[in-house]
């Protein structure tokens, strides 16, 4: 099953793409049912850090980071690369020289359950990276891999030219024929959050604005003074 | 047990409270005895967080973070909620618009045994959040928890009222009819520091300003040239 | 075995020891053949940190910095300390006044396979520290560790005077004996780098750049188009 | 606050302890509103083991077992040693030695949030010991604990005379004051367990027994076959 | 997504299930190309354990078994549980009482990427168990989730009607259009075993059975007597 | 440094060695001042496993287990092989068919850093393991590593010769040249706890045994009823 480039493979529009640059990772997470967030081991490797794009995914055998010289070739502006070991190893696969290069090709980051290194380089060249670690130990470029192929990354499935978002929060991935709808969900429920925002802002409650008080009385919530605690 | 809130509980007076301004979390960690710190899990979700406040203390369901909003009502200008869920779960309790609800009451940070999000919007506002994990998963609004029993958060004892301390180093819990004394030998040791923290810059050692070469000598220790090694 | 301290001790030469201020961690531990790299879970407590010295190493008793005391004394300007408990524990065994104490006579930075306190003093202070938790927990001083014997930091083997490179990609030991030889291949190494990066800046690819493509096909890698998948 | 011990602590009564000779951890920690449970990483040293018994808790310095013999000499027949130390290490705390002691004064077991040792041996004496390791690393006896002060252990907190049931699937404590009525509710809710047991084993659903059908489907539920996925 | 319940979904032929009763999780996962295997932590709660069956998959909400009732209905004889939450928690999700309801419906087993509980009902009964823990801490049933939609299970895709291999060395997932392909080249690699188990229990050697001198002599290995070192 | 086989290593020499045959891993560890003891993630995979033997050390690639084999051919009748890769990883580096090989040439068991497989069939063998995880997952035979160099295996140095004990609490490694003393220190300590066993199972205390009560009073232990706590 391993061994294998699939070749032109479709992406999420670029005008449907670029309407999540309006949005964070939560947002996009809670729009399409609060599904699609990666682990929280994957973290940004510097603050600030955020990419949306549309995934060329890489299949590696662990500590070989071979089949991302292959995937650059298959990437495309706008493209996010999303990849992971079939078996858990959190060594350096990743570092500034691949970076230079599918920064060269337009990517727009990296997303990998792994590790990687060039902290400070990578900041400098403002390319940002989603891992499990940082870690300098090198791989090896021994065994095939695939590019392109459905991967599980840190709990969730991606498939070639799904949508990527990723924040601070973490990094979310929207199935590519339900990047739309997710776009249109995200947008109204950040202008649903705006009026909600305001409000509490104003100092009204959740409890009041939300209307739990009820359903939490039916629950049996009581309330009780301190003294007769 | 659960589904109780208690209201009104008393907290560490004002006057006693601010006196912790001029402390560091080791510094009153070390006051008090080397106790109340919590498990160093616990992470600022931005560098240079800082709080002081009292305890409202939140117990949740698992992934559910309802109480949170029943929590802000019992919320004072000066306090801190501390939360922690009944079973350890690392999804997204606390975003953006629970800081903004608290932030209008005053409420001046949270402590989480569990996870976060909208890290960069909380960073904007100002509002520091010690917590396990940032994670931008969801929780729902479906089981009663309880707001301001005592509480077991990351390891330590917390009971509404108690005064919390958090910074770059962590979180440190301070009961709050012990606050008082403790604010006193937290100055004291401050005081003791700055002597030798002078010495210390000055080139002398350790050794010497702790009198530990008797010590030393006495428990066996023993100097060996490299050559006879 | 425990309870001594060597005097004395031969390091890496200043001249040598300078050299490697041009190189990264990943270039010092790819040029001395991919080895050296302490755990990856051993990070710097601020970003931006980083230090090249020669190493004065500590073994203490677990929850116990009495030896860090000792250490002081047997350090030179140039040197980076780098302890380890004889027994897992992440407390926090060094903050700010054993800082100052390191920084009045020259040490750089200090390597703990432990936890460490006063983060925002160390970082005001210029004093890096790599470690793996960041803790107020405090220290005992009871139990004789010793100074300056090989000692297991992070997964790798430390001798008093081996040279330390650490910075945001972690840390790396290079052997007293081979610093010479590393400091001259990770020059090789960089200039070697420097011509790769502007092809893959340029758009060259590294399939083509080093020559992959038909070592590729020799594994029996195959490109399909993505209808045909 | 350390170095302290608590004589004379009443327990819960040895006929209520009794009781809970029936019940296993899951009955106990469901009767008493899912409360209760110690971490999952707190696992029993051997298969089969089960305890019942009244707290003896006890504060250690970390990696120093000094205050398991001065708990000794608290502890009556029934009772359960539940132990923490201040600061976490999984080091080897506890062995035959101790055991011995503990079992000739008619202690039942051992609740550490930390390592032990002479696994075989403790088998072998039928002293069960539930614990976060296993590890041979030895402890010194250096630093004053304390004994018979509220203790939190695994993440709860235990008091002493308070009630502990351990089994394979972990362990459980009971507030003294709580004991007798979390007795009855275990028995009434085996009873209830018993019926649906029955049912369930002649092949009746879970939806049915407990008329979860009406509420999944008001809950939105929909049931699609296959071919229409 | 959640809240649907997939009927009728097609599985592997039960002749052709049965075949992989002959094999081990290590022959699954190397005939099909060192694929499918789980995520290490995924452990059997008691030793020997076994199971050989077709998924039927189950998605929940963290700390909600609600769905594993609506499961069983869905499950025939030969089928195995195949769970996760929607949110890492390892509370007990499953024990006793919904392990009676299944193997009453002729079900082999659960593989939960989550916690169980009733370890020692569960052994008696014969009904095994992977989990990421075992856990007394008990689940609600408030949120919908699905069932037989396709499942990221320990970092495997897992679909309804796939095959699933259990037994002490973990489990593996075996597309169901694959298992018969698989099946075969199973008893091919067995067969070939057994012949190098005959050689190498004879006293002959890896390296020459796999004619490995060679390679390593090409890739540059080298022999050198202690003395030389 | 890699792609080096050391041969014709020295052992503890075999008299030595099975003197040791009498003394437990924690037993060994205190008689050597509490050092060598591998870290307690290190667990053997079924009960009651336990070997003597001197150490064959292996350093292999990650997920790259060729090395094994390489070593089976430097194995003498009583070594025991200790394995680490240069890079974490827990995939099954080891199974069946090299413990078949390992056990014709006399060798006593394994000690890896990593993971293993057919855990079923080594129990049956009797061939014991001591490792990190229990993984199907297969490894490639690609590149090199090194045999009989000094390794660092689970936090400790281990040598080609040195003595390895392995129970059921762990394992720990005694350096060649000092196993005969340590054989010595261990007998004098076990004849020294045969004493104190006996006087602990007569019901003396630890406090009066070891003359631990005057010590404890001048840290300044109290003792306070419980009714003045």
């Amino acid at each position: 099953m391993s061994g294998v480039v699939i070749t032109g493979c479709p992406r999420v529009p670029d005008e449907v793409r670029d309407r999540f640059d309006a949005f964070g990772v939560a947002t996009v997470h809670e729009a399409q049912g609060r599904t699609g967030q990666l682990a929280s081991s994957m973290r940004p490797i510097y603050p600030g850090a955020r990419a949306v794009g549309t995934a060329v995914t890489v299949s590696m055998a662990p500590c070989d980071n071979w089949m991302l010289h292959v995937a650059a070739e298959q990437c495309r502006p706008g493209d996010i690369v999303v990849a992971a070991p079939t078996s858990p190893s959190d060594a350096g696969y990743f570092g500034e020289l691949l970076a230079t290069s599918l920064a060269a090709r337009g990517v727009r980051g990296l997303v990998i359950e792994a590790g990687v290194r060039d902290v400070k380089e990578l900041q400098a060249m403002g390319f940002p990276v989603w891992s499990r670690a940082i870690n300098a130990q090198g791989a090896v470029k021994e065994t095939l891999g695939s590019v392109n192929i459905p991967l599980v990354c840190a709990g969730q499935l991606v498939h070639p030219g799904d949508l990527i978002v990723a924040d601070d929060d973490g990094v979310v991935v929207v199935p590519r024929l339900q990047a739309e709808i997710v776009a249109k969900t995200s947008a109204e429920r950040e202008a649903r959050e705006a009026v909600n925002r305001a409000r509490l802002k104003a100092g009204e409650l959740g409890l009041d604005i939300y209307a739990m008080r009820e359903k939490l009385a039916a629950k049996g919530l009581v309330y009780r003074p301190f003294e007769a605690a």
